[in-house]
C-alpha cells in the first residue's frame, strides 16, 4: 500500500499548563524533579490553586514529536483522545495548525481533556503532574487500520503503558504495523514508567520495537543492575536501532553493528527543558524517513531539541524547516 | 478611609491566544498591524482555524498592568468579567496566582470568556483580534464601592469605551474614586479606540483623569491636526500627569511644569511586543505609589516593558521585584 504518512503516532492528548516555580515549591509539593507523576482531578485542582500564573500550550509526548516533524516538513498523523471541551479544541487546533492530521473523535462522556501541570525550576528542569482525563478513553476501536497501513513508522509512547485500555490500543497499533510492513518506534518516556512496566518493556524491545528512544535515566531503569557500558551492550543486542539522549552530553545511536556519538547542539540559554526528548525524536524520525545518515538523524534531533528548550513549552513556535538545510 | 490597595483597575478579562504569523498572513486576513480589532464569535472561529498553533496566556490590558504591579510587590485588585468556563477559570487563577485580588463574580449566562487572537509578526509587532465575549457583561453593579474607597489609584482602559455597559461601569468607578479621594488613571489603549471615542476622551482628560497613559500613535489620534510638539503642549495643559510611550525611543513624562525624558531599557531580542504599554504602566504606577521620582517611575516602566517584550505573552513569567532595586 502507498505510504502516505512518514509517521503516525498514538499518544496522550494533553494541554500543558506551565509555570515557573522555585526549588522550595517543588519540594514542598511532594513531586520528584525531572519526572512525570499521574495525579487525580482533586490533586490537579489543589496543585493548580497553589502554583503560579500559567502559560497553556498543547503538549503530549508523541504529539509534540509529530508537531516537530510536521514543522520540519514531514507528513504525520496523530491518534489520541481529547474531550469535547475548550482544552480539547485547543489541542486539536494546535495539531492541525502545524499540519498534523488528527481525526480521532473527541470523547463526549467521561472526564475532561487531559492537562499536565508543569513546574519549571530556575535550572530549566521540568516536573510534570498529569491529570490524564480523557486520554484514558482511547480504545482499540480508535486505531484506524487504514492510517496504520499507510504509515512508514508507527510511534508510541511509554506513558500510555500506565493504563490498560491505552496499552491495548497501542498493542493493536503495533500488530497492525507489523501486518502492513510499518516499522514500530517507541519512547520509554520516563524513569517511573520504566520502573512500573520494566518486564513488559524488555519483552517489547526484544520482539516488537524496530526503533527505540530513551534517555540515560530510562536506560538505567531498564537495566538497573548493569553499568552504563553494559546497558548499552544489552539494548544494542535487543533492538535494531536505539537512540539514547544524554542531555547536555548529546546522544548516542546504536545499531547491532555501530555506535554513533552525537554532540549536543549549541544553546544560548535553557529556559524550559520540557519536550527536549520529544523534539529529539522529531528530528531523528524526520531524518530517518528522509534518507539521512544516522549521524545526520542525530544532529537534526539535537538541533530540534536545542530549539525547544530555549522557550517555554514543548511545541515549536517558529518553523523548524530551516534546520533541515 | 485606609487605602488598602495601591491600584484597583477595571478592565477586560481576556485570555490571549498567541501565534507567530508572517506578514502575508496578516495582510491576507485583513487586519491592520499593531492595532486591536473587535471580532464576533464567527470571525473568531474562522480566524482561529486559519492561524497557527497557539500559546494561551491570560491577558487584558489593565489586568496585565495589575499582574505586573503585583509582581513588583504592589497591592492591587481587579474588576472584570469572565464567564464560568475553562478560560474564565484560567484567567482568574492567573490573576490570583500573581497576587491580584479578583472577586468579581463570573457570568453564568451569555457569551463565553473573552479571547484575543494575537498574530505576532517576525518584527515582534502584535496584531490583536478580540472576541469580547463575557467582558460585555460588566455592569455598574459590579463596581464595588468599598474596593474603590480603599484604593489610592483607580485605573481604567480605553478598550472598555467601545461598549455602553462597560463604559457606564467605568464612569461609576471614576465617580466613586472622586468621592473617596482616589486618583483616576486611564490608558488610551489603541489608535482605533481614540478615533472612535475622541471627543469623549478629550472631555475626560480635561476633567476626570489625574494620570494618563498613551503612546505616540494614540496621542496623534487624539490631536490629529497638531504637530508632535503641539500635541505634547495640548495634553500637558489638559492633564496633571501624562506618560507618552515611544517604543524603542523610550518615553516622555509631562506635568504642567516639567517634561522628563526617559531612555528605553536595554533589550537583547524583541520576541513579542504584546503588553509593552501595559507593563510600562505597571512600573510607572508602582513607582508613583511607592514614593519614587517621576524619572524613577519612567525608568521602572521602561524596565518592565523591556522584560515583557522578550518572551511570548503580556504576563510576567518571572518575578519583577528585582527591577525595583
Amino acid at each position: 500500500m502507498t505510504k502516505t504518512y512518514d509517521v503516525s503516532a498514538i499518544g496522550n492528548a494533553i494541554v500543558d499548563v506551565i509555570a515557573f516555580a522555585d526549588e522550595a515549591f517543588v519540594q514542598k509539593n511532594g513531586v520528584q524533579k525531572g519526572t512525570m507523576m499521574l495525579i487525580d482531578e482533586q490533586r490537579a485542582h489543589s496543585l493548580y490553586d497553589a502554583m503560579g500564573a500559567g502559560t497553556e500550550v498543547s503538549g503530549g509526548s508523541a504529539a509534540n514529536t509529530l508537531a516537530g516533524m510536521a514543522s520540519l516538513g514531514a507528513k504525520t498523523a496523530f491518534i489520541g483522545k481529547v474531550f469535547d471541551d475548550e482544552l480539547g479544541r485547543i489541542f486539536r487546533h494546535d495539531m492541525r495548525a502545524v499540519g498534523v492530521d488528527f481525526d480521532t473523535p473527541s470523547a463526549t462522556s467521561g472526564r475532561s481533556t487531559a492537562r499536565c501541570l508543569i513546574l519549571v525550576t530556575p535550572d530549566g528542569q521540568r516536573t510534570m503532574n498529569t491529570f490524564i482525563g480523557a486520554c484514558n478513553e482511547l480504545y482499540e476501536s480508535d486505531i484506524d487500520e487504514a492510517l496504520i497501513a499507510t504509515s512508514r513508522i508507527v510511534y508510541g509512547e511509554g506513558y500510555m503503558w500506565d493504563m490498560d485500555c491505552t496499552k491495548s490500543a497501542l498493542r493493536k497499533a503495533f500488530a497492525l504495523a507489523k501486518k502492513h510492513g510499518a516499522k514500530v518506534a517507541f519512547t520509554l518516556s520516563d524513569v517511573f514508567c520504566v520502573a512500573r512496566s520494566r518486564d513488559e518493556f524488555l519483552a517489547l524491545i526484544a520482539s516488537d520495537f524496530d526503533i527505540l528512544f530513551c534517555n540515560e535515566g530510562e536506560l538505567a531503569a531498564l537495566y538497573p543492575d548493569l553499568s552504563w557500558e553494559a546497558q548499552l551492550d544489552a539494548v544494542q543486542k535487543s533492538c535494531p536501532l536505539v537512540a539514547v539522549t544524554r542531555g547536555e552530553k548529546g546522544s548516542i545511536i546504536l545499531t547491532p553493528s555501530e555506535r554513533v556519538t552525537i554532540a549536543p547542539a549549541a544553546v544560548t540559554k535553557v529556559v524550559d527543558t520540557t519536550g527536549a526528548g520529544d523534539l529529539y525524536a522529531a528530528g531523528f524520525l524526520y531524518g530517518l524517513t528522509h534518507g539521512k545518515s544516522l549521524a545526520e538523524c542525530g544532529r537534526l534531533g539535537s538541533a530540534c531539541a536545542a530549539q525547544i528548550i530555549q522557550h517555554l513549552g514543548a511545541r515549536v513556535q517558529q518553523p523548524l524547516k530551516k534546520l533541515v538545510a
